[in-house]
């Protein structure tokens, strides 16, 4: 089944960056002087197969999930926090929210596999499992659960299409997800759980040794194979991972643009980009984390974050920061003066 | 006249901002998440007295003025353009004015200096001089020259504040700045003008060469007093340079937070912030421009910029783009749900 969806994946459109680049040399302005944003429009031009680009309608999907290595103590809270933020969500009054309405942005939050039972109006029931196993203990999940996680976040990102959402931004919250985030990228890379772990929500020095430990301990159980992004997820992954994951695929077979957000959604890009190369020309990085890997982790997949405001809050806030700077690069993009009505000549290339 | 001003500058409160992160560590989220959004509405209280702060009515000032040393054969355009883009601010159609759109920021265009006659709506008169004088040959200015252009820019600062405006953004126009501005950052900080001088708006590597000589050589004529900032501004600077230093020292004069732009922005806060040490609390990087000496120049003063976008436009567009930042962040400080609201305790600070 998931198959069958990766080799739906598309690649992006030459043809149309090239005109999007000619588009930006022709604006009053000195060449390439506007960096990065020049090259955000350009991969945007790519993917949706014009030059011609309309302001972005943005959605953040924020993947809720419980982990069941919290029993093994490597967080400060438990697993009530996941689901009352899952609550504020959906209330509309957490940070991501805050952030989202100076954005722009509709937040979506996701219940993929809370530990409780959490109904409200406005957060998408979607769960797979309460919570996952304990993964020192056991496999975090099943490969079905796996898969069927991943193939939800395609699913959801589908659906927001349909909804005229031309900008996914993803976002998660569940307590222990800096730990199940580490684990996978220390298997995906083949780097010691050590340097890819961190204090995540909080943790005292002898806490993060602790983790630090419980996530070497369940790599030697498990022996997850680097080479099976699916079999790495079931067994020391999370449910919002696998659902960010699933995102990052749907937009590459959807043509949606959809962007990272901090330390645990990298590490979800970096699954998706392991499914399907082309993954990689479809997705964003923003920000990069305080995380101790959240930098390591974007370049693992060749991405430069646009913003270094030292934060780690989860939940789409840094990436729904970063999904402004889309607004500012398609206003001057399609608004400003060119140099065609100037009564002067366009800027030389000079090497 | 300037060291009656300097003698009001004005430090900032440390109760309101030890206040102000309080009320951060407060919020439903882990500690210090935010980074340095947090530090930016700190800072802020700080500014203002007070840790109750509100959204922010921003203003762009762009200083424009020519720079006599384009005689050298240092710049890839003429004189005419800066007239004419001075123009396109006031239409409401250079790359700034687009992007000021979406942050909701006022653009003001400032005729500090430009060589030519020009005269239309919305481009505010303060010119000093039509351009400066070839530095190359003699000083940039006299003396007086600068200082009024400095005076220029706090009054602006105090006009605006006066016009409900507490958030100032600083920008330029002018062809040959990237010249005057290695230049002064070269005698400020005792480097080597090959080190700080980079391509500008374009320019083969043999021009940049002649670039590097023609400082090189203005600085051994001139020999400007690097403990003597007006001395240094007079001699190899520019009008809108000037203007920009003065902008920065009008906000700590009058309170108000001033954003550094790009290189050039930066090496007129450096020029502040030797005039005044307070200053520096009053001031705020934005992106780190892809001129050579752009991160340098920040460093210069102990700042780091929020943006890593390899821009370099000049106008204001970095520091526009930084602008909502501070939407964002205080978005998230004055609205995001707090512990005392939640069912589970606040988390707790660990080492």
């Amino acid at each position: 089944m998931l198959k069958t969806f990766l080799q739906r994946c598309c690649s992006v459109d030459e043809t149309a960056m090239l005109a999007a680049q000619n588009r930006w040399d022709g604006i009053a302005k000195p060449l390439r002087s506007l960096g990065e944003l020049e090259k955000m429009v350009i991969q945007l031009a790519g993917i949706e197969q014009t030059p011609d680009l309309s302001q972005r309608k943005k959605a953040v999907l924020v993947f809720c999930a419980d982990n069941g290595v919290i029993a093994e103590g490597v967080t400060q809270c438990g697993n009530e926090v996941t689901a009352e933020m899952a609550k504020n969500f959906a209330a509309g009054n957490a940070t991501i929210n805050t952030l989202s309405r100076v954005c722009g942005a509709d937040v979506f939050p996701i219940d993929i596999g809370i530990a409780r039972d959490v109904k409200c109006p406005g957060l998408a029931q979607e769960k797979i499992a309460c919570g996952t196993q304990n993964f020192a203990k056991m496999p975090a999940m099943t490969r079905q659960q796996a898969e069927q996680a991943i193939l939800t976040g395609i699913r959801l990102v589908e659906e927001k299409k349909k909804a005229g959402y031309n900008l996914i931004i993803t976002g998660e919250m569940g307590i222990g997800n800096t730990t199940t985030a580490s684990a996978i990228l220390s298997v995906l890379l083949g780097i010691p759980p050590e340097k890819v772990t961190g204090r995540g929500a909080g943790l005292t020095k002898e806490g993060i040794a602790h983790k630090k430990e419980v996530i070497r301990n369940a790599i030697a159980l498990h022996q997850p194979d680097c080479n099976d992004v699916v079999d790495v997820l079931a067994k020391v992954g999370g449910l919002d991972i696998c659902g960010m994951a699933g995102a990052f695929l749907g937009g590459c077979i959807y043509r949606v643009p959809v962007l990272i957000d901090g330390f645990i959604s990298a590490v979800a890009a970096n699954c998706a980009v392991r499914l399907h190369p082309y993954v990689k020309d479809f997705i964003f990085a923003t920000h990069c984390s305080a995380e101790p890997a959240g930098a390591l982790a974007l370049e693992a997949i060749g991405k430069q974050a646009y913003l270094q405001c030292g934060m780690c809050l989860g939940e789409g806030t840094g990436a729904v920061i970063g999904a402004k700077l889309f607004d500012f690069a398609l206003a001057a993009y399609g608004e400003a003066a060119v140099f065609a009505e100037m009564p002067f000549a366009q800027y030389e290339h000079l090497e």
